[in-house]
């Protein structure tokens, strides 16, 4: 593939945050002479590099009573080389969906000898291995992992350690185009293979999100991305003294680190999971606060935004949580050490004007689990390696 | 990639008529295991077999006024090793289309270091080239080329021979999934890949195709390929004796040839192209009428049908064209000389039901245009290379 490169990088502290870089074409074939790092602001990232990184990824798709022939779509859209896992959290009354989405998957697997793990969110295996890890903020009243996309991330993101994967990808489940889905894995690799640190994040920013209320419009922002980036930035800016406009993918689902990255990392719950890495990012590595990670800052981190040659079109949810997931977002920011007075009371300003708050209220604080590696991950993983046949597709 | 191994190949005289097969997944990854023509009828197609054929291939991309992005888009899901040749027959007045497209597809082919090539449909030179080489039949009273995406693909074909290409494939400009063309042209390399005879077509069938007034609707299958499948069907079986549903892309606006048979292939006008290429093999290889091409017929016809994983997503030109797209899907096969009178007498009644034809009116003649091989191809291919800087996109 060619993408450009960076055409700039914003320094905050440790934190190398490079500004959007498109893809320019999916595929560069044998022939291309383009150097790696190359010509007019072009790489190319060779097929090799693509695959070795592959290999060493796992892929969390989240699930939850999404159409199985999303699912399956998804599925065979990750390339063949990385290890997927489906953590699902969809019914198993009634109708036993996660039966289903497992029969799907085998099937795929078996065709393509292939191997993969599926999960459900409320196995209390699971539930009682976080326990056992100390996630006990993970779980509800019965034990068992709480509901929540950002749980499934968590579940994948230790199973992809416990199968020794060095990076862990996230994809939604319910997108349409299995070339999308291949795509952003590719990006992915893209965006590792630039790496300087070994700690490393690649985040992706749709190039346009068609809506497909009554004919198709290629939209290029979401409404609540549009204002979670806006605060982002300030967050930096009002830190460093100057604006920036770098933070374009603040909501971004998908996304994906390096193993070392995602095992320092707080995860947010619900829709805060994704800005909340960026803001912890910049709290610990800012520079402006004491880091927990002293080792980590020498190195830096690497941010890489990259915009998709293909257009996202996935299932509709309606608008109802759209204000939701703002409010998720700008908690995050409005709740870090690093927002100061005048930031949160812009960010106020903006909750009452956009309705979601009242004069006077505040926005929540949102749960946030303990990094992976200051909790005793080792049993957890220990449990899943131990019953790691229960969780395979072609067991 | 993975792809499922043709379940039954009907025979056809020489012709070897494969069904569907669908793809499984679009990568293998370099880890997988399954041998070459493998296990429960999946077979592995290679990267370096994938690449192989690319190498060989221009893909023709016949281009009317699409929108600057949609073709941008589409050039750039085009795998880099295949030649890709712009036909257009976009407006040269007050705006001048054609100019803005060989800007963007220069910018595009700097970027990746590649080489294209762009011609206008209405190129006086090309005109001039095409009367010499014997092809009359497709000038216009002014010595142009008439309009048509007919006269664009042959265009496009000849450009192909010109520039030594051993297999020319067709994607239509109106593709809003880059990653929707890379699957396209990978697919066209995976049947070529497989077949025996140096005589093959490759012809997509799209996995769906949703509809986007008022939400999403995943449709299988088109108004106007259903009923020209059905009666290319029925004219294989009313001479076999035996029905069959094996032809399931008549309309395929995606496909793919060998050069050699792309050669020996007469074009029929507007939308009758695509299933004039299947009633010309069955007239000339299917065994029942005799063959212009016996070396031909001893090395056989391979046609191999792929169902995309990917859907496919293009601009609704609306519902003016489905009578006439229908009317000369039907002329094809009702002028065969294969078509007898009983089926004959369906046609007329098919047509009469759909209001397209009153009583007593027959489907009109449409106009074919000779096989490249019967005219004196190489005064167009010697014209178009003498001149071939002019064409290149990086001149």
């Amino acid at each position: 593939m060619f993408i450009e490169s960076p055409r700039y990088t914003e320094r905050f502290g440790s934190i190398r945050l490079n500004h959007v870089q498109k893809v320019i074409a999916l595929d560069s074939g044998l022939k291309s002479e383009l150097p790696p790092h190359g010509a007019m602001g072009v790489i190319k990232i060779n097929e090799e590099t693509i695959k070795h990184f592959e290999d060493r990824m796992a892929i969390v798709i989240p699930v939850k009573d999404e159409k199985l022939k999303l699912i399956e779509g998804v599925v065979s859209g990750v390339p063949h080389d990385c290890l997927v896992i489906v953590v699902s959290n969809s019914q198993r009354e009634k109708v036993d969906r996660f039966r289903m989405e497992g029969d799907a998957l085998n099937q795929l697997c078996r065709f393509t000898v292939r191997e993969a793990l599926i999960a459900h969110q409320k196995d209390p295996a699971i539930g009682e291995a976080m326990g056992e890890a100390g996630y006990d903020d993970l779980l509800g009243t019965d034990g068992l992992v709480r509901d929540g996309k950002s749980e499934a991330m968590l579940i994948g993101l230790l199973m992809a350690k416990a199968a020794g994967k060095e990076y862990v990808g996230f994809i939604d489940a319910d997108n349409y185009f299995p070339g999308a889905v291949l795509e952003y894995v590719r990006n992915y690799t893209a965006g590792f293979s630039l790496a300087q640190s070994p700690y490393s994040m690649v985040r992706i920013l749709w190039q346009y999100k068609p809506k497909i209320s009554g004919g198709l419009f290629f939209k290029k922002w979401g409404r609540v991305s549009e204002v979670t980036n806006k605060y982002l930035n300030d967050l930096i800016s009002t830190r460093t003294g100057f604006e920036t406009e770098v933070v374009k993918t603040g909501n971004a689902g998908e996304h994906a680190m390096s193993m070392k990255l995602a095992e320092i990392l707080p995860y947010a719950s619900g829709y805060a999971v994704e800005p909340q890495e960026l803001v912890s990012i910049f709290e610990d590595f800012g520079g402006i606060l004491p880091t927990k990670n002293p080792k980590v800052m020498d190195q830096g981190i690497d941010i890489f935004q990259i915009e998709t040659r293909n257009p996202h079109l996935h299932e509709e949810k309606g608008d109802e949580h759209v204000q939701e997931m703002l409010l998720a977002a700008m908690s995050t920011i409005y709740h870090s050490p690093l927002c100061g007075a005048e930031l949160k009371r812009v960010i106020l300003a903006e909750l009452v004007k956009q309705g979601i708050l009242k004069d006077g209220e505040e926005p929540p604080h949102i749960h946030i689990a303990t990094p992976p590696k200051k909790v005793n991950i080792n049993k957890f993983i220990n449990t899943i390696q131990r019953d790691f046949d229960k969780y395979h597709v072609l067991r």
